[in-house]
């Protein structure tokens, strides 16, 4: 008897409003606070870089349910619903009594999942009269699908790539450029926040904290341009539950309900499009899936992290926000999973984790290139290095199940494809990867330093 | 009213046997000859170097359907169907009345086609036993599905790649090596064909008839190993109907039937995948669907080659094909275009050419590449430099619907995507690309030698 490997929904199955969690959360997150008054901000504050349709979403606690525009869903149809899998070969490969599902965002025009914001932020952009937008990006697969929605709502685009991550990934840069994008690698001598940050260290090899500093700035600077974000944000996650509604239907057609949801986490973007939607079960008390989300051992705000006010960026241009940082100027080391360097996890995850709704599970760089090689010899996909953190925590998991002998079913969240990271793959395979740590003393020294600026 | 954007199949759905051309064309191809004896090859010959399964298969005259084994089958399911597609932007794009679809083959794991034969290739040697396969490879988009097809089966892969495709796509070598494949450039000094090539001229950058020999050689001189090929052979484009005959359903699902079918052209192999259970009611005479095969003007086989019998290889190894040919020793071009870098055609299509049941089209490399942004830009998919020359195709006959006011129907392959290939693009943007022309001495000179071997 054949056994259903993926699942799929038709064009008139794929959801048509988005679940905004916010709304449903019984302790809502505190509010970011302007910098300089130190007052919570209003969305007409947040609409002078954001496009004002996103700064409304950000703030908005009452509505759980926001409908997907017209235009966005027409333009979700050219790739989705993306199937949800059963990954049958891995689990005989791992021995495991567990049921492994995946949701695969790899099958996305980008490869992986940001293209669900990037086209409802160009969309609001194109509405509202903005002919200009920027943004940071990190490996590069939000800069992507920001060029590509970019060009196909008619806005230009300017990208600045974390420095580390474009030559890590030069593809990348050429993939946006191909969408007409210029592309920037930050720190550049662009910006004011860059020749600060190059004068200080003239070889710093960027993070998001400072691609975010310089897009912002470019946005303020620059007349009829909007600054947009691809991860960390509420009404990022926000776009991306539609990974997480279709997973829902799609697990009930497999016939099963997630034990246990896993997600790389980076600022919380694809973990909280998985997650919200089953979450809301939770919340209502219905069910009570386990949430995980796997972060580099190198970066570990979840893990490690404090609980503050902190700002979202390097030069400390953005609103403070709360959540659990490592420090907005803390260095991630050169790891290979781009998306995941990041200082902060996002306002919701981090109310999330000091309410106890989810863990954080920090997962070294070798053991998470050791995942992905698995993964792709078994499910014949070779994931994206953040991607690869999510299959790491899934394959701890799995193996603790057939330790006990449980047959949990789990759903992880296989956020991109890792065709344009090969140059990580060589080094795995020839040995030349490395692990890196990061010790009590330099989290608490970045922590004090913030705890002193404010 | 929405409209309907892309059709996908249910795992039942996927067609269950492939259709063999060979059983139903009026004029059979003329038959492969042993070069020593100029006899025709029986299949025990064949089975010398192919799985046995497969030269069985090659010489199949009398089967219309043959059945897909259920493991091959289950390994379908994991990404099968593909979508066809609607391709509603890049109409809009041209202003054309005509229907453009295509079947999207690049969300495969390997990102084209060529699994769909990797994997029974695999199948039937582990099943007959053997535990070594060696191939060629061109742009690499066959050694990374075979590499992977290998590993799914057990089996160890060994890969001759083009080694100016190597330094063009450095990724897709690391793709092979990351499903534990061994990569070899060719021409190299680990056989006396690639030895006798090197010595002749040191800097040859090979072609997939330099890395045929060398693959050849390898199964010819290990035990137990055998010989796959990934194109121009009647059994791998059998195993490539799949995609054809998916897409009969998928049209029949959008209500339209193919006025035109159009694929790119390097051997055959995603050529008569589309187009074969198409052209099947072309032969009944219920349908009169013109089949185009678009192939790189500097590589022009269909439109200016001589049907010969010659060698499938640069040694001379293979046997003797009946086949539209530019001399098997024919250097083609430094194209991106990896994949079409190939001097003859295929048995079947060769003979379906002579009896005028198809026709080729000879498309520059950079007007390719400007159809392949233009794609880019409005289907959110970068496209294969094989596939740009489908899309470049499609375009054409587009343009000449316009002008004609022809409301036609035309379905392209897109046989896979160019993300490893970022390289060209960028190349491209950047106004160092060029056309290659290649003059009738040349070609004449080629023909006039191969007729003197004889």
């Amino acid at each position: 008897m054949a056994r259903q490997k993926k699942f799929l929904l038709t064009d008139e199955q794929i959801p048509r409003k988005w679940y905004n969690i916010l709304a449903e959360m019984p302790n809502k997150p505190l509010p970011p606070l302007n910098p300089a008054t130190k007052e919570p901000l209003t969305w007409q504050e947040l609409a002078h870089i954001f496009p004002t349709e996103c700064a409304k979403q950000e703030l908005n606690t009452t509505d759980a349910w926001i409908d997907i525009p017209e235009e966005v869903y027409e333009r979700y149809k050219y790739y989705r619903s993306t199937p949800l899998v059963r990954a049958h070969a891995l689990e005989k490969a791992l021995q495991t009594p567990a049921h492994i599902y995946f949701k695969n965002e790899s099958t996305n025009p980008l490869g992986s999942h940001k293209i669900n914001s990037a086209l409802p932020q160009c969309y609001y952009c194109k509405q509202e009269g903005t002919t200009n937008v920027t943004t940071e990006t990190g490996a590069g697969q939000w800069g992507a699908a920001l060029s590509y929605a970019a060009k196909s709502f008619g806005l230009e685009a300017a990208v600045y790539q974390v420095k580390i991550s474009m030559r890590q990934k030069p593809y990348r840069s050429s993939i946006m450029r191909t969408f007409g994008a210029a592309v920037t690698g930050s720190p550049s001598m662009s910006t004011r926040a860059g020749k600060d940050i190059l004068t200080v260290n003239p070889t710093h090899s960027g993070s998001l904290g400072t691609a975010i500093s310089e897009a912002v700035e470019l946005a303020q600077t620059t007349p009829n341009c909007k600054y947009v974000l691809g991860s960390v944000l509420n009404h990022v996650a926000l776009h991306q539950t539609i990974i997480g509604l279709e997973a829902e239907k799609q697990m009930e057609m497999a016939g099963e309900y997630p034990d246990m949801i896993i997600a790389c986490f980076g600022g919380g973007s694809n973990f909280g499009g998985i997650a919200f939607p089953f979450m809301r079960h939770n919340l209502s008390g219905e069910r009570h899936t386990e949430f995980i989300a796997a972060e580099p051992d190198s970066c570990p705000k979840l893990t490690r992290g404090k609980f503050r006010y902190d700002f979202g960026d390097e030069a400390g241009y953005t609103p403070l926000l709360p959540m659990f940082t490592l420090g907005h100027q803390f260095k991630p080391a050169n790891i290979h999973a781009g998306g995941l360097r990041y200082h902060g996890a996002g306002m919701i995850v981090s109310q999330l984790l000091k309410d106890g709704m989810m863990r954080g599970m920090d997962i070294p760089q070798i053991e998470s290139f050791e995942a992905g090689m698995l993964f792709a010899r078994t499910e014949g996909i070779i994931p994206a290095p953040e991607s690869c953190h999510a299959i790491a925590a899934t394959i701890r998991e799995a193996q603790r199940c057939k330790e006990q002998n449980e047959e949990k079913v789990i759903l992880f969240n296989l956020s991109g494809h890792g065709l344009i990271d090969m140059g990580a793959y060589d080094m795995y395979i020839n040995g030349d990867l490395q692990d890196f740590s990061i010790s009590d003393e330099e989290i608490n020294r970045n922590i004090a330093e913030l705890d002193g600026q404010k």
